[in-house]
């Protein structure tokens, strides 16, 4: 089963090694969101492989991370998204958006149709902020979403 | 068996009738949060039975809902938190935070943990705001999560 | 737990009653979307629950279907989507779809995301129709999706 | 366990060989597809092993995918047909045609069953094609299923 | 929600009559079976709520099982067909076919396929006989599935 | 962790042996049955290990399939049985069984306790054949299940 | 939709009747057992309806627990088996069950069939017995399962 | 990621390892029992990894299974128990356990609890025995449990 | 279905009127615990159907809880434990226990069974105290197991 | 995809070796615990991958445990939690956690909050400790969790 062609390496491959790299640099996702100019958790998510790089983002940390043409041309591809094995995740970290779901997504379908009408917030047009907001008590963790309301269309 | 004392209402009775009150009546979150001086998703959360309200926040709402004592007793006790049925929620507003997790959930850990260490973001000491972001292009419905920081005791 | 205010029906009570009076008058989802003016497939969406009519869309169908004031604003709400109380559905009809997306989802993924880029097609900005497509080897269903292409935002 | 034969791939080596060879050389579904003379989401499903190709089929892409002779072989194979791991899929793209399903499934059934009497549309005698509808408010996603409808026999 | 319109019986409803008439007379499937010129397993699946029945099939069992006119339409209705709760059922008689599937699925599909190429058993085009082998050994329960086969459809 | 016997072959390494020698010398699973002297559906069950094969049954198949004698040790065990690794399975051609099951149990579990009494179709004494029924509207697949009737022992 | 026929009871009905009424009159199993010769597991469980119960069974217990004609005839039937609504039993006496055969299963399965090659323990031609071992460190509870060997059938 | 100390075996490879010793020399689990003066279900079930052996346990056995002083080792550790990875198994042999305990489950609770008061048959302080019961119908297997009964302590 | 000696409530009745009357009475566990004489995790345990409490545990309360001879009866028997209807549970107090059990629970069993050996820490013989820590930072919650050490029995 | 920075070793990986030396070795949790000035809970933990170390925790471990800069950089990072790869764990030490929190998980809620108000004990800011109680009906596991009372905030 040779291949004439080089063989590309797996999205999964690009990843470990972009983790391997990462850790033994001791580099940030803040840094190398600041090479790329985007936002840490969108290049968080598209180093991890849920989204997909364009060519410049992928030059923008290429020698950063070591990444040959090869990987580069991987994490420009259309991944299968979804990072978690598990339906309930058990790490306490992202469990609380589970719970929160769970709590408090009733209360937040209510509201937010409420005030636009009959549909959803976009997962797609959509961005994420993650901000330390200082507090005397202890500083507190700001979690922004912004999407696109998206109407229901009745046909 | 027959009691003595009065029978109270269960807390679904009583999540139910404030569901047709408010629909007969067409009261909005909005003006039942007003009167109780919180803020809309923590009011829906809590007249849905997610959250455990006070004797003044009851009081605040018992006439525009038409509430009894002993239904103000049943809002007070602490409820089995949780509003959805189905592990993963079928309805597409729900869901999305369901997705957000899968999709995003790894990178906001890694971002967060990245600016405040090993730790997690409350779910308890916690607020959300649903916001209109006006938007030429559409406007955007904008969440904000707000949740203490805790780090990781070492024991 | 007496309320001053007359109670309203339940979305589920008022889609039982209309599924009851539609077979006791062979009324047809056909005839019930002429009046309404939608299609057959969004109105059958409609009366069992799924999506929520305007005032004009119940006003049409109102005495067909014998609905009073107060089943027309239950059907105004905002439901919480989702037909199916099994995951996998049992039923071979709709066990079909659940196959189709099986066998044929990440091919449909590869060749649209080829043709429009990283994104989906929306369910929200969408209809379905359902045609017959004449065969002399026997007629075929025909179903067509179409839903607004949403790219993946960066940010 | 030496064995005299040559061993074969299995058909998941064969994919992953042809997903690696799709991407070093930049080859897209739809040039694959016009070069075996069918559809694009069915050359897609044949190739990720959700179909059974015939001889010709595979000679057809043989050179352009770097095939073997065994490797046409297993892609002439009677597959285990499912191409996800999950029982709802994480991936939005995917995720989208569950939604219909949950959202739209039963309203689907309705109407058809309404059209066509008791039965199905088939799974098997089906096809499906994938368009662009252009339109100005932003191009859509257009997908036609097209199968057999398949009357309840009585016995 | 008083309905001018009788109310319909569900199809529940229909089916726990016919259980409990079927056993305060003592009637047997066969017998019912013999009445409409049907096969037994049919009659019993359609009678369950599983079947769609025609006006005729329901007249001839009309009066023996005490059917109304209402009842009878119901029964003409398309069900939705799924007779389980239980994913994996936990009754030995119904669990024995399960068992059959996970230990002689593949099998079946191995020589199946291998006799009739790419495709499927219909379970639409589908009968069923159930009968009895004598034994000296101790009588055998014979199941005998008649299904059309279902060319997979290239496209 | 040298072992002085030689080491056995899993029965997973011998089944995909197996299944390799079959595709590169194009055998059929009746051919092997024909050497064995057993109905195919057991010889394709036996050679993917769900049942367990005596010394001559792979006597008769060890040349073609080129299986050395360890490979036959393994064979001749009594493996775990369960050919799926989905609950409800993916592949069309099986989950037809699941949905003969979901749709048809409960009227077959009906019918044959009515011939035969309380108890159950054995799934251990038992037999399958997968013939062919020609027929002008197109040949039918014909699936016969034959197992003892075991009824249930009071104690 | 009134019935002419008399309407039975559900078998629900009958256990949720047996229960009361054991409860009501301090009646045991033992007791039960020893009406009606058959042993106090079996007699359990048929008379919360897992087990199919002959003419004279019911004769024998139907003055002390009050059953009518009709829920004689009830349980008789031959029931749909199955005592828990949980896939793992939450409840410790049943679940230890589970444990023994997740810990456990797999020794018995290669012990026993060690000695009695490649077959299963009947689960229908069986039977169980609970007995009392007395023991100075502590009284055992004795579980005694007989079921007859069902050699595999090669066909 | 060198060690200095010789590395041990997984628990996975000793037991993979002793299956395969096993195999090769025909060895069976009562030559194995009688060797370590243990019960052959014990012995079965501590061999694959689900009981803790002592130091003499192991040396009774190691020639006999090839095993090393490391292999021994390891099989004195506490392993995490449950040999099963299917939450209902699908092998026969075992799923009659889960059978059983669906069907009987109940039944014998209420028996044990009724001779025994509040409380469960241990499934630590416990032993298996399995046996043949000769019986001119065809051999029974007869497994006995004896566990000690743990009565529920107040507090 | 008229049934002669009184008709006895179910459990799931009395725990609803318990619950009831402590709401309308404003009572406490602690109160009803003090009465008792047993701790208050066990009494909470008890009044909700979740443990067997004896005659005497049941007059001390029968007034408090205006219970009747009947619901005392009932409130001896010998429940199916198990309090959640979710495998995993919504509710963020509970839910802080599976987490724990998550994170920590091999730990647990490894520092455990390093000091005591091989065995478990049983859960019927077992108690719970729920205590306040007063603690400068903020008060804690410590709860505190205790069960007897079952060591596993060799046999 | 050959990297210029030395690979890390995955997480995994370095478990797997601290397991391996801890048996080789023979070393206890205790001592290791004792070394880093840590509960022996919180090593075990840390050094099978479930919590976040410090320089120093394992610098006090490295020539014990054999570890290299690079592993103690990985045991550094903030790992994904959760060390059970089963939703209901299988072994019978950890199944006790879960069914403790299915007996008397709502009963600790209600103690807890009939105490503390409406809230949770964190399970971040958070210890265990595992010790023996010597019994002379045998010794006790105590468990002792501290974990701070968390109040829900109202917003």
């Amino acid at each position: 089963m040779t291949t004439m062609t080089e063989s590309m390496p797996t999205l999964e491959q690009v990843v470990t090694k972009i983790e391997s790299v990462k850790v033994a640099k001791s580099l940030t996702w803040a840094e190398l969101a600041e090479k790329m100019g985007q936002s840490p958790v969108w290049v968080a998510a598209a180093l991890t492989g849920q989204c997909s790089m364009s060519e410049d983002d992928c030059a923008a940390v290429k020698d950063a991370l070591e990444l040959t043409d090869a990987d580069c041309k991987v994490l420009q591809g259309y991944p299968y998204r979804g990072s978690l094995t598990q339906t309930i995740p058990s790490d306490p970290f992202v469990y609380r958006f589970y719970e929160i779901m769970q709590v408090y997504g009733m209360a937040m379908k209510e509201v937010a149709q409420e005030e636009f009408g009959d549909g959803i917030m976009s997962a797609i047009d959509f961005s994420i902020d993650v901000d330390r907001e200082p507090d005397p008590k202890g500083d507190r963790v700001k979690i922004t979403f912004s999407g696109k309301f998206l109407p229901y269309k009745k046909f």
